[in-house]
């Protein structure tokens, strides 16, 4: 199968990055294609980021379509533009928030969640509500680490990012931790040893369900909410959405 | 006070009805500076439509804070983009879903929404969610009336419309109706004539709302959620944003 | 417009402060009659002080009625009495939290709320829960000031009340200030100053929602919940209400 | 043991019916004293008639303690002034909806309420979530039977009770039904029998709480929110509570 | 009447000091008959624990309807098996955790549950929110006391507990205090009495609960979920149960 | 791996069948090995018979472990002693009506589940509070249809099914369809295409959710909640467990 994992950030590091925890656990006969958008912001760490970096998202949707690919993720914490790529896409569409939720929910009865700048603490709370895991997870915690720095992770990075993670599992009795960026994917490992908990990391958690969904046949239902959008003129910069 | 008046359709048919409204509500001394956006969907009737509105609808947003204006008004009924817009603006945003719960909570125990399409539901019931208003609503009812065919009403949509609202009153116990979409402005007058119950149209709530809070010298919060995004590099149609 | 705004409790000095704050605010063609019940407690600090302000208020409103009000601001944080009022009174009817947690709500993400005593804070979260405001709210904090003390305020209980509001900012993550006494209205332009978040009265706050609903010609729903209630014998002290 | 039984209904006859009631499953040493306020509507069928009747059965309470009773019960299915009847008594106050809701959820998986008035359903459903069994309620239905019809009940009223009650079993999936005003209290037992199910009248139920309290020596805690009200000057019609 | 008490864990000692509780608050003519079964864990500390009890005192039911008790009462904070028992008895069955739960919530506006091992936290929180307590619980706090050590317990293990209990209090703001465990039901009297709030034994609890329902003819619905289960065929161990 | 498929139902038909539909799906280098209890009943179709089996099933648990299994799979849709199960298991524990959740709620917006006995609908319903997908569900349906009869169904049985499956769809809004139990496994495929939306089977989907989370290395969390149990002895019919 194809997978068209997307990095909604325009930064090459972080899509190089997430190319190759996706390889690392993908089945043989599974290609991964990482991409990143050419139009947006570099990298999302507000509202206003994911906004714009959710518009220009879906161009990356529509060419995976077109590609043949089998699935698609979205590979940032917010899971922006989920439901409307959902809409356009005839193919499953996976958040890396939900799918580490879900595997989290699976080896602990309460995980935390460990997360870059302070100000996205409303959008994990928001996305926690929205799949429903308020209830089994310990807490948020942001590092303030800027996304850009998760390129390259250096000692003092790596420590403020484990030390968050103590703090989770010792002050507020997480069992289990989710890493709050796709950019930490490398680090899940590492961390998981030194903190004995598991950590999941969103990206390899996709991998493993897109490659679920597809190998049950499952894909989005076209009834309802996902259907897909009515063709109607679009103007400007997104004419090329017209139909 | 001046008032950024955003229709995030393309359409201007609705722009022209809703600047209309607005100005019929208010004071003297407010002036309403009506616009949408040159990019973008001429109507939202979906998740896919409101994610591309709502990137698109940011430079209205700027450009509006660069001509000075007071506060800002979304005037589509799913409120897209409010955070984002939010966060840089320096003036009030207030959308106009938000704006009708509010006042409908005023005047009755449980109001009713009445709004377009079916799959819009999912969209209101979040924003009620969202705000808090669950408790306070009734039920959404979905008239499958296009975004675009209220620009010019005829009698056949009317009725259907005023029946979709007598059964939120009959059927689910509303005590006043929310219109659930701006092209429905100029209907709510008649409507609460032949109802006899409180319509609420979310542009005059938030033309009012937006006259209170100017009046209170109250404006967006910096600190926390809705502080100014950091600087960074935005690219291709983006790059515009870019700091 | 004429609007009759209640002070429940019996104190005087109050009833002066609220009134100045409401004209303040007010918009030229607007009349305050501030005026508070000759029955009842001097302050509501209890449960008890609160089921007794209640009965006591709604003669304030028959009377207020029968002067041809617009409408009604019942100005005690707890909201006394609302849904009562609101069966018997033609016009609108606003309590002072609920309008301040409304404005709040636009210009924050999550708003902090300080208020008098410590057994109060029940009485505060039950009005969140009442009207939705809960998961915007980053908490309820007491200063432990009786209300009459706020009659005239001195150089402690004002750094007494920053000093809660700091911790609500610095501690709890609140984004903006809703003051939990109608009798800390003349201070919220100061403190928004120091804070340098906005800082919500209810009472100036309830003025301009009560303008906007006369504006836009809204009044309480008289189908369902606020319908007029069915003539009945009243005895004893309670006589007057027979019909 | 003494027991205050209060119905807050200003009317005799109902005042008769619950002493019976409660008559009929008081232990042989305790001692029902069944009153009603001299001042206050004759029957409760709005929030105004609520508000009124709640300052007024406080003088009850406060005449209760004073005559050395062990527990006060409050005779109507709002359960109007608890708190504040709880922060001046000593003794147990128990209302008696939240005592139904409490003997019914241990008879079954989901009870049903069938109460009088179609206006008092927002009055139950508060009730529900105060005492949080919201999710062990299949729904309240009114038969609008007006209070004051309950005092000599003929055939018709009592059939469309009945029937009433037999649509909540089949149509809402209850499995006990919760009478929801003291003036049916009579009409438990025949109703069970008659629908297979559990009838629970909360007068009935309130005395054997109020006996088991007292059995068990436990009484309101003064710690907290129902501390005695602190001290201060009422006035007018309510000057008698100055201390 | 006769009160069939039944320790789900198979300790002797926990089970004789539940009887002299029961005993000490049952009215004269209600016989208590303790007992613990046969099979099964000791103690009941884990979800392990209890799967394994809740299976084995199923027997303690079946052997009590067989000698004509009136009432089940299943002494474990767990309240374990209890829809099972439901099901399979004719007469009521009452857990402690939601006995006391109960009559907690009639004496104070919050409760603090205080309980064993720390492991055991989410059970209470399970079942708070399956009750509907949650609202009305201050917090849950464990001492890491072991089941079996409260049968015989020392100064330091009452120390300990009392500690937690204070912790309640001052820091949680609970105004009762709910014993987590069967095993500390000789302890709430002294309890009470150094705390100065109201402490609630689940074991007294549920005895006053079961002589209130058998008082009022009440007993489980027999329509829906507590239908007698179909008979069917169970194998191996527990092929007594087949029908 | 292995994973070890346990049927808490003791009929050798559901575990045949559930073991085809585990095989049709899993990697060439899974081995399932399908098992049911010695002890306990023939089919799960109340809270008796799943307090039975819960404690039956665990031996099957514990037999997994000690013959080396990489995963085990409870293969009953409540779950039964799924967290007894994670206690005291080394390796990741599914149960399958959470995996089917999981699934469904990656392909749709509302899931509609159709199960077997009305009366195990609040089971259904507890379930999906337990892990917070009640929101995300249009619903759940009984097709009355007992346990034992879909071990070889007939056409009448199926159209029932799918006839309750096409209600979910078109009058609950359901976009894809959950099997509520595993004896419906070998059906998922068929109803699918006729239906047209996506039906998941808990069994398959948790087949893949285990090799997910065996190919990420990640297992249950033993800080915490599921740390393994304090050894202690048990008794009579469980004195095997004694350590």
């Amino acid at each position: 199968m194809k997978i068209n994992l997307i990095n909604p950030n325009t930064c090459q590091g972080m899509t190089d990055k997430i190319a190759i925890s996706a390889h690392s656990v993908a089945l043989p006969n599974t290609m991964i294609m990482a991409s990143s958008p050419t139009n947006g912001p570099e990298s999302i760490e507000s509202a206003f980021d994911e906004t714009i970096a959710a518009a220009a998202l879906l161009d990356l949707i529509q060419q995976g379509e077109e590609q043949g690919v089998d699935a698609h993720i979205i590979a940032c914490f917010g899971d922006p533009a989920l439901d409307a790529a959902r809409e356009i896409a005839t193919k499953p569409v996976i958040g890396i928030a939900g799918a580490a939720f879900q595997l989290a929910s699976l080896v602990s009865y309460r995980f935390g969640v460990v997360t870059t700048m302070t100000r996205t603490l409303p959008a994990s709370e928001h996305l926690l509500q929205r799949y429903g895991y308020q209830h089994l997870c310990s807490g948020v915690r942001a590092t303030d680490i800027a996304v850009l720095d998760l390129e390259s992770i250096d000692l003092d990075t790596y420590q403020a990012l484990k030390g968050e993670c103590l703090r989770a599992i010792n002050e507020d009795g997480a069992e289990a931790i989710v890493l709050g960026c796709a950019g930490m994917s490398d680090l899940a490992d590492e961390l998981s040893k030194q903190l004995e908990v598991p950590v999941i990391d969103g990206v390899v958690a996709a991998v493993k369900l897109a490659e679920s969904l597809h190998q049950l046949k499952l894909t989005t239902s076209k009834q309802g909410q996902y259907a897909k959008p009515l063709p109607k003129a679009f103007y400007g910069q997104f004419k090329h959405w017209s139909q």
